[in-house]
């Protein structure tokens, strides 16, 4: 049963919705999509399971359209765990939210993995109780989510492929948006918030305290302990763990040593240790040999 | 003798400052270049004069680079006249507004007439006590001076050439993308902000009311009681008149015409005897056909 969900009869409002981002810090996100890997997942020590049918690796290899999962399964997962539980609905598909809220869900992420339905415009997350995260791959987009009521920031990196590179490209870009503005003056803001198609008071935020006002998590292609330690030595605060770890040969055993490896981020000796005999990663896709691959990324912005 | 500086020890707040633009409303600002001049313009019911070393007009003939108008005629300027005094300082030279500022003028103009100062950033208004006037050619345009604490907003229009063309342009275009975003749904104005590079509060804000936080005033172009008559109808709450009065055959009555106009801006038989026998208007510029002119209104965004 999840255990912080904020369906009340008021709104969620924006400090209570950040509050229960910041409660998963330093923690791991596994996507599940059974209850049997939900229990794996709390086993392990996630802090949070993402409720869905199909992992992106299993979405980019049958493509279709990837909608918001079923509720009977999300509730299943629900009854079976006492972590958090989130669950996606396409971007801009503000119906799908609604229902995944009325389940009382932790969070839900509006999710570029899942096919958008909108092509412009995201979801008014302000008009709901319940916390969303949102992808981004640079500080305007951050900003631009944060605006319309993410409570969470991740990068989008390219789920499904095992493959870090984007995510890292996304942290490192954001991280550098952010140093950039805290070393402007205060005239220079608003032709930067012009510049990145961001809201004025929002850059004025993190030009003045040089994070964002909400938590960094990181996402897309983490497959491995190592993944995990250069996540979050970039700076993120949390990693979303999607295809990784049950698309791997020893599913209980990596989801440990992801957990692990997300305390110990920073020691490596101790990393060494977790990452051994971990037995097969999943086999990832190189995204730039595999142009036909969907690019989840540009999706939205 | 200006009368309502607001050189007080504290900043003067948002709302003193568009409270003291807001007593401007339904009347007429005149450019003035001496004492005698302000004379004329106060005597014909100008609500402010705006002091300044030569009027648009000239700046566009003589050419080099033009700047904030020298101290000695502000003050003369301001102990000849009752009402408003206002000056002009180059976009981005908060070191002229900072002097200007000390005189105790009534509002500065950041304007475009002069030679900007700076390509990239205008300046921080919200750090002075004196209230700004800016021009604008579009709503993000407007948004953005706004954000950075404009109190009052006028179109660009292209000061100088007593064509009323762009004036039209800039006050059809705000009004236009002001309708545009009362029509637009709530998860719709973050995609606008970011396509506007405006402030997203402010869009918001304009989404709400179908206003702009600000007093709207045209300026750019404008010589005629006709030219006064359309600008109000289109929207105008008060006219800047530059070029258009002191380069006319008859100042003293084509100022009184000017003010009467602005009065009587929806009544045409009105309107067509305060026309009657005005002398000769200044001359004008067609913008399409003198293309070495420089182009005000380009200068800053």
């Amino acid at each position: 049963m999840a255990t912080n969900g904020v369906n009340g009869n008021e709104k969620g409002t924006e400090k209570v919705k950040r509050g229960l981002a910041q409660m998963l810090k330093g923690g791991v996100i596994m996507d599940v999509v059974n209850a049997e890997q939900a229990k794996i997942a709390q086993d392990a020590g996630a802090v949070a399971v993402m409720a869905l049918e199909r992992v992106p690796a299993d979405i980019r290899r049958d493509g279709g359209v990837a909608r918001m999962t079923d509720p009977k399964l999300i509730k299943e997962i629900m009854d079976t765990v006492s972590i958090p539980v989130m669950a996606k609905v396409r971007i801009g598909h503000f119906a799908e939210a609604q229902i995944i809220e009325s389940l009382g869900v932790d969070y839900i992420d509006e999710s570029e993995v899942l096919t958008p339905a909108d092509l412009d415009f995201h979801i008014d997350k302000h008009a709901f109780n319940v916390p969303f995260v949102c992808g981004a791959t640079d500080l305007g987009e951050a900003l631009r989510r944060i605006g319309e009521g993410a409570a969470l920031i991740r990068s989008k990196g390219e789920a499904g492929t095992g493959n870090i590179v984007e995510a890292v490209t996304h942290m490192r870009q954001i991280q550098s948006d952010i140093r950039m503005l805290t070393t402007m003056g205060q005239e220079e803001l608003m032709t930067e918030a012009r510049d990145l198609g961001a809201p004025y008071s929002l850059v004025r935020f993190v030009a003045e305290h040089g994070v964002l006002p909400v938590p960094l998590f990181a996402a897309g292609g983490i497959a491995t302990p190592a993944d995990v330690a250069l996540m979050m030595q970039l700076g993120a605060q949390t990693v979303f763990v999607g295809s990784g770890i049950f698309k791997s040969g020893n599913p209980a055993k990596r989801a440990k040593a992801i957990v692990q490896a997300a305390t110990h981020y920073q020691d490596a000796a101790k990393l060494a240790e977790i990452s051994e005999d971990l037995g097969e990663p999943m086999v990832g896709i190189n995204c730039d040999e595999q142009l036909d691959q969907p690019h989840f990324a540009d999706r939205g912005a």
